[in-house]
């Protein structure tokens, strides 16, 4: 995993030079979709999920999950005449991802795959396929197939955009991650801090939420502890609750955005509950409210993301090893998983 | 908490009278809308998946969900005419969903409330709204307010429906839950079983997953606990990891539907892990496979739903009980919850 994470700048380079022209083809095949619809499990789930942001934010077309059980278990036709579906595997051989694709293009979508092997299932049944570049990811929890699958979330949306922007600026991301994974700032201080508590959540919101849910994830995967990954607004509707002097939270921010004060706001409240913070990002409000600091991405908020998720990956690593734990290989995962192991019917 | 349970035999009834004929309604506003796009908050959202459920598996018509932070923090136009957009809150005041309703309504939108509130905000803004007939409700947890929405959402499925006809099932529900709260069938041996071991998660799927999301933000609230709430092909995707000797999960099942015996096929693979298993509903399936047995209601899959979150009620109530805790006013949380108690501008 460490090395892994290291492969990062390398692995988002050679997938920015990959995709960036295929924008036009997801012009193409998105004409006149209202909708776009994401299918995913697991960290493909969370990247999704920024994906869906990226829709609305960047190209102003609504955006959704289609829970694949409606497919796969209930086989029940939906109207998706109006849809764009994206279907996210990191294998791109997810028994349940192949078939849901396959009925939504009987549904009468339009069919788009995100995947890191090009002669797999998935890009082969899909209209278009974006090939993410990660190379192979050997450790169970995925770090480099994450963040490749975050940039063919941004060639997406600005396929969908009216005019595309954003991909100058993609082109910074490959040496801002370059930068985080160097100076490691605060990644030791945080991981004490972790280590010191049994209880741990992760929050955010907006666009940065998708980092939240899989940062929580791979906490949860490598570390072994329950972790839950809430937007702040649903954390204030209830979980709050359970915040205490065990807990750790993990805030995330971009720097900028109509977020970042809101986001930074949350700390004093998880502070008087008795929680230790740490802040990763949103230099430099989220900084000067958190008890430790993590340094984030010299990015604006829409590509932000990209570089949040990998200072998580470096505390994340790191508290794998100060537990004693195996990063690479947590118990009783497998890197591709099966839904349902004996098949549903 | 408790008496509110009890009330929900009538307040069903009293909310499936006033509602049945609005599915008229429901169908002349939605007439070419391709896609439905719920909005909530905490339990209101949980009712809004199942939801989405019905109107995907019912109506055949495209369901998802809005981040409110687009319409409240990002005020990004996005373009919604071709969607029915639902914005669900018990009181109708919760300030960011009033927000969103009237910016999906400039987007385009037709717009519906969900609210127990007949002069709120939110049921004022909307083309159309469908009212609850919870009756007031005094604990900070949702019961009666939450089995009312999901209701609603079944009025709403069969209102966006070619023909409607799981509304006569409806009128089964209210004598259901009755029966359930009445017999309260192995509700005090899950509530000795929770009481023993520190961690629970709760997990389904399909329809019957926004139980399992509710049920553990009830817990979550109640019992001052991290409770996930996970599809158990999330679960099986990274969060399983954790589970072992010190958890005791609740597996939630309808008696009938495709995903039963999957659901029940995942209660082995959490007791090797050294959990202990209360199965709540899915007779005689799940019943078999479970350390500990809850009735589930007589209900087929699509309502289920209603009753077994009631039965989850029971069980929470009674941890709330065991735990020397106040299940009616949970440490720190109101019964109306301001996402930005500041503001977001």
């Amino acid at each position: 995993m460490a090395g892994e994470i290291l492969d990062q700048p390398v692995a988002l380079a050679r997938t920015i030079a990959g995709l960036s022209s295929m924008r036009h083809d997801v012009r193409r095949l998105a004409r006149g979709r209202q909708q776009v619809l994401f299918a995913a499990r697991g960290s493909s789930d969370n990247a999704a999920t920024y994906g869906r942001y990226l829709c609305e934010l960047v190209a102003g077309r609504a955006a959704g999950s289609l829970a694949p059980s409606v497919a796969t278990a209930y086989l029940r036709r939906v109207d998706l005449s109006h849809a764009l579906v994206v279907c996210v595997s990191q294998s791109g051989e997810t028994v349940e991802l192949v078939e849901t694709l396959d009925w939504a293009r009987d549904c009468g979508a339009a069919t788009l795959a995100i995947t890191n092997a090009h002669d797999s299932a998935l890009a082969r049944g899909a209209n278009l396929a974006l090939i993410t570049q990660a190379g192979v990811e050997r450790a169970v929890p995925a770090t480099k197939t994450f963040t490749t699958q975050l940039v063919a979330m941004v060639v997406l949306a600005e396929g969908l955009a009216p005019e595309g922007s954003a991909l100058d600026d993609l082109e910074r991301v490959p040496e801002a991650v370059a930068r985080l994974v160097r100076r490691r700032h605060g990644v030791e201080q945080a991981v004490e801090m972790l280590a010191e508590r049994p209880r741990t959540l992760v929050t955010s919101r907006g666009l940065t939420y998708a980092v939240a849910a899989e940062l929580a994830l791979k906490l949860e995967e490598t570390c072994l502890r329950p972790v839950p990954g809430l937007s702040y607004a649903d954390l204030r509707h209830g979980p709050i609750a359970v915040v205490d002097g065990q807990t750790t939270a993990v805030v995330l921010s971009p720097r900028d955005g109509p977020l970042l004060a809101a986001i930074a706001g949350v700390v004093p409240d998880l502070q008087a509950r008795g929680a230790k913070v740490i802040g990763i990002g949103g230099e430099p409000v989220l900084r000067g409210a958190a008890d430790v600091a993590v340094a984030g991405p010299d990015l604006p908020e829409t590509l932000a993301p990209i570089g949040l998720v990998v200072a998580g990956q470096l505390v994340t690593e790191g508290l794998a090893r100060a537990l004693g734990l195996d990063p690479d290989a947590p118990h009783g995962l497998r890197k591709v998983t099966e839904t349902d192991p004996g098949g549903l019917r």
